[in-house]
């Protein structure tokens, strides 16, 4: 974890109390025994504004409810529209955090939010705060995160944001059908995933025809 | 502004320092000054990755560019493809900044940056790091902001980042193009930035096809 602090010199990293950094990794550790100890398996979906986020967990919601008692906890700065476009899916329970102006959700966040949750639910997808820079620094507990990324958000993508993608489980590059009127070659963030993350696994989707949803399921062995 | 720091309690704003937020204010006013004495115009281009900013930038320089001196700084958590895709399009200097994990230029890296720049420019086009939550709050001391969004980001953009949003002098809406193809109707964000902005000014554009630069460039009076 990275701790950025403004001062009269402007925005710096400052150096981190290793007492902190080892909370919040308690923080996470508590997240995981929570959801153990439950039998929950939560997944972090995390990416920038209009990535896909919520249309990935929207697809995979109305999948999975059939078998499954899925919860969703959506992370925004503000509003309940993601929150809202889940619902109806047939998820057990969807849960909204306004994070007001925090630009990521942490352990601390989540764990409040779980102590809303109701029993008896087996997957947790937790949608985190749109954007591709500040959640990488903070865990959630959960098994895995999901990084979506949409062809609009360019060819250099992967380049830009290092450690968000270096904190990735699983890749979606998403809305594949555009890519070409966006003038993106989706081989360019591919081939720059395997020098940055060699095997790690991009799945190709265009979730607004739920294109690609299966295979991510397969992937996160759902 | 507001500084937010990560405790054992989380991520939660604290308060701030009345003299922090007027230093900040300071570093702003140190800017517009140097600007003012050098008659430099400059403008701060924030939006979140592949909004179009960098398009918009490159745009904005190949037209302007035969009767001006402009100079761009490009601000990225990582790379030089901004500022790479601007070169050549006829700018004077062209200058990146990296912020490292950083998620927002402020007033004191875009002065450190200035001390590097040419004399005799007369435009200055300021790209900020690609999200639109924290540089919400950083004022550079420019001219006016202009905040890029893309159809791609979602009928409820505006809504869910309401301090960016607010902080904008005037809103482009880019690849305006692909809007069915990602079935966003465009009217929606128009309508939310009438709400909370009354009387600002939004532009449509396809800056991939050049569409809409000429009415920005009218707009910001350049």
């Amino acid at each position: 974890m990275r701790l950025f602090e403004t001062t009269d010199q402007g925005s710096i990293e400052i150096e981190i109390d290793e007492d902190i950094q080892a909370r919040q990794e308690e923080l996470a550790e508590r997240n995981r025994q929570w959801f153990r100890e439950r039998g929950l398996r939560a997944f972090d979906i995390a990416g920038s504004v209009g990535a896909g986020k919520t249309s990935l967990i929207a697809n995979m919601v109305e999948r999975l409810s059939g078998k499954h008692a899925v919860g969703v906890i959506a992370g925004d700065v503000a509003t309940t529209y993601d929150a809202e476009r889940v619902t109806g899916k047939g998820a057990r329970q969807v849960l909204q955090i306004n994070t007001g102006g925090i630009c990521h959700l942490d352990a601390k966040l989540v764990h409040t939010a779980l102590q809303k949750m109701q029993l008896g639910l087996d997957i947790l997808f937790i949608e985190n705060v749109g954007n591709l820079i500040c959640p990488a620094h903070f865990s959630l507990g959960v098994e895995a995160r999901v990084v979506v990324a949409s062809a609009s958000e360019g060819s250099h993508v992967i380049e830009k944001h290092p450690a968000m993608f270096k904190s990735a489980d699983l890749v979606v590059l998403n809305k594949t059908d555009i890519a070409e009127a966006v003038n993106v070659d989706l081989e360019r963030p591919i081939a720059d995933l395997q020098v940055m993350r060699p095997g790690l696994q991009v799945v190709k989707t265009n979730l607004l025809a739920g294109e690609g949803v299966d295979q991510v399921l397969a992937m996160l062995k759902l």
